[in-house]
């Protein structure tokens, strides 16, 4: 590991925003996923200057830096596997600038989602993206994953309403990309090649985003199938209908016995849910779309369709979905729940087949996964459920993912939609994609070219993500 | 200039697809902007082992490529400053696939725009972007541009189109960027940023797209405004009040007349003109939509309006604004229409400020300037019209493009919305975006290192784009 001056950084940030004491550096040792690594220093700028002077002296001491933000990431991201620098960027949390007029919102990195969406909504308009932990994640964090999340299907990911960024590069430099405006074509769009970067490219310090009007109406409607394939036949032809959905969601029966047991929901126990929803500024045309996707989802035998325009109501039926992922650990005994091939997207026609594949390769492989996720827009969402304390259950799961992902990227589809690669997802995404990783590596190195910006991630991380970091679980025997 | 093995390239691609006649470089010696320079041969690949081939031949031997779609770019990305290869992409011009079932199409690079419309229509899809060049303009040219038109301010611009890319880089290697879904957080969004990187880090072989529903229900309506400013007011507040316009075009006095003057429309010779239209499933939506955009002209002193769903009488009221560059030359004896000064963005605030700022410019030196373009996503149109005999005239559009520039880059708007820098703007784009240059050429670099690619363009262009090259008019005195 190498040497970190904490005085040093303790004089660029004060010293109540620099720590090595080992407990902080604990706090500061994982994020979502399975991997835990130890920082040397975790510092807490405040300013765009003081992230400038920390990457100058970082780059020439060759210290690997860490952006992070609220570590919810599931891949690994802000786990500093070569120790270093973790730069928390949650203080950096201002709303800079609303500006209604020009359709956008100037925001410091550290600002959170729901707090964004709060501050919108005097003001008609809405920041679309929301992936399921808009209640802590912050902008910063969700550029660097290019997140996206329910609303997918309809209005895209961040990387569609980044319209520009102010990045500190590894030397220090600071650069304006992107505009103010719709859309540009005034040199390279080096605001979409950050957005997804996962923090090895440059440190965002302040972000530009498109704005979206606030619908008036939204309408949410839930449909039971017995078979699993009968809700993703169901989704595949909600899309190519030519439904525009504000939202389609798919949990399997896994999901349901979970929820039933962690929140007493007493949802039918069926093989699938699709949640649906439409939303709009006039109530014809949100009717149109809602009860064009119910009578698709009878057509494929789903049935006890509920419909809902309430607030309260939508909260009630879209409530098992929410609390899904905490839930899940509660659906057996002695199991946890593992970000684990956590979330592969697949082309709309693949959806159905997809599920049953996933299913059928859990069995085989002695683990339990739930398939779930925001299906309209071909995101898969599992989660590999085992024992976390017998070894053999992680070389279970080692073996699951291997095969998983052999199958995803066989049909089309991706390692992942919405969380990242960082160092879980690796292995799988570099077999895929190995004839992009040396123009990936190129870019990484002429803008980074000593690699202390989030090192050994994506392109550069570890071939055995079991081994690349300690596991956060207690692996007895 | 480099030697150029014409017969080496002739083996490659066949006699009939190599030339060094100087009557077909003559024909390939200029695009749609006042720039003009003669390549040492043109090429024809039809496959994509034949662009490998002849990158490799020209890496080796240090020869600039050219790629080149339909020559409709108004900036000169075209126009080979160095000699060299110009690479005619319009061979490779078939639909590969189809997939609606994915919501999406695989193309080749030399698909115009509208005959992928035209095949997309019987499975009741389309290809939003729209650039007004449409008839002609190559799907590979529209993403060096990342090209617009008037469904931006709904629909948004190429980039948000492209799923993938395969593309051949300098040295011949091909590679498969992006993703068949509508998501993905998979690595660098290289994809995008070879949207709009105007033929300077790879030729783009094949691209995967996303398509999007045909709506059932168009309306278009136009108003009268006498004072321009009115015009300007009522497109930004259309924008903030949350109206979702599928197209909000702005055309003004000077338009009006020379389209009056070419094609005998006999429009009211008023201040400025509003095209604007909805779109939908659903007709109550529709009519919603289009009477607040209504509502809104009529506050800001809009007169004369009407609106119309029928698509022959929507042909007529947009066959003004769809003719207006041709007609532009029309507008006064002795004089043309330059493609100088021609697409810049503002936010939506300044619409009004920013349109008659131009024309405050233009007639302080003594040249005419339409305002007109797809005003509701920022995007505003110019044409400078001057007498190209007269040396003095172009000195006056220098003077224009400089302080014109400088106004917008005050106020917060880009050099480009949807045309791209190339040679002509590259000196205010220069000026304006110094810090990310370093950032740009270090990419060029790393994808490019014997800058082979579309050479001495955007930032590495000269800093005179009136010496850049020939002009393709007669300059007499």
């Amino acid at each position: 590991m190498k040497k970190v001056d904490v005085e040093n950084l303790k004089k660029i940030v004060g010293s109540e925003n620099a720590t090595d004491n080992p407990v902080d550096l604990y706090a500061y040792s994982g994020d979502a996923s399975v991997h835990q690594a130890m920082p040397n220093v975790v510092v807490r700028p405040k300013t765009i200057e003081q992230v400038q002077k920390i990457m100058r002296y970082a780059n020439k001491n060759r210290i690997p830096v860490i952006p992070r933000g609220a570590g919810t990431g599931t891949s690994g991201h802000a786990v500093p596997i070569d120790g270093g620098i973790v730069m928390d960027m949650k203080q950096m949390n201002h709303i800079l600038e609303i500006k209604p007029g020009d359709v956008l919102v100037r925001v410091e990195p550290g600002v959170v989602d729901d707090d964004l969406n709060r501050a919108l909504l005097p003001y008609g308009f809405f920041y679309p993206p929301a992936p399921a932990s808009s209640r802590i994640a912050t902008i910063g964090g969700e550029i660097a994953a290019n997140a996206s999340g329910v609303r997918s299907v309809k209005y895209g990911a961040t990387r569609d309403y980044i319209l520009g960024l102010k990045v500190v590069l590894a030397d220090g430099s600071l650069v304006n990309l992107g505009a103010n405006t719709r859309v540009h074509s005034s040199g390279y769009q080096l605001e979409r090649l950050i957005v997804g970067s996962e923090g090895t490219l440059g440190i965002v310090v302040e972000a530009t985003i498109r704005i979206y009007p606030l619908p008036k109406f939204r309408c949410l409607g839930v449909a039971n199938f017995n078979k699993l394939e009968d809700a993703g036949n169901a989704i595949s032809e909600i899309i190519t209908s030519g439904c525009q959905p504000s939202m389609l969601e798919l949990m399997d029966g896994i999901g349901i016995v979970a929820v039933n047991k962690a929140l007493d929901l007493g949802l039918k126990e069926v093989g699938a849910i699709i949640l649906f929803e439409a939303d709009g500024n006039v109530k014809e045309a949100v009717d149109f779309e809602i009860n064009k996707m119910k009578e698709i989802c009878k057509a494929h035998n789903g049935f006890g369709i509920e419909l809902s325009y309430d607030a309260e109501e939508r909260k009630r039926i879209f409530s098992g979905r929410k609390k899904l992922f905490a839930a899940l650990s509660r659906y057996k005994e002695g199991i946890i729940c593992t970000d684990l091939a956590d979330d592969m997207g697949v082309p709309n026609s693949k959806i159905a087949e997809a599920a049953a594949k996933i299913h059928e390769i859990a069995k085989r492989n002695n683990v339990i996964m739930a398939v779930y996720g925001h299906c309209g827009s071909g995101v898969i969402h599992t989660k590999i459920m085992l024992d976390p304390k017998k070894k053999d259950q992680w070389k279970d799961a080692d073996k699951v993912i291997e095969e998983l992902y052999d199958y995803i990227h066989s049909v089309g589809g991706v390692t992942s939609a919405e969380h990242g690669i960082g160092l879980s997802k690796a292995p799988p995404w570099k077999k895929a994609r190995a004839d992009i990783i040396p123009m990936m590596r190129a870019i990484k190195k002429a803008l980074d070219p000593n690699n202390i910006l989030n090192p050994h991630k994506l392109m550069d991380a570890p071939d055995d993500w079991v081994k690349a970091t300690d596991l956060r679980y207690r692996v007895v025997k």
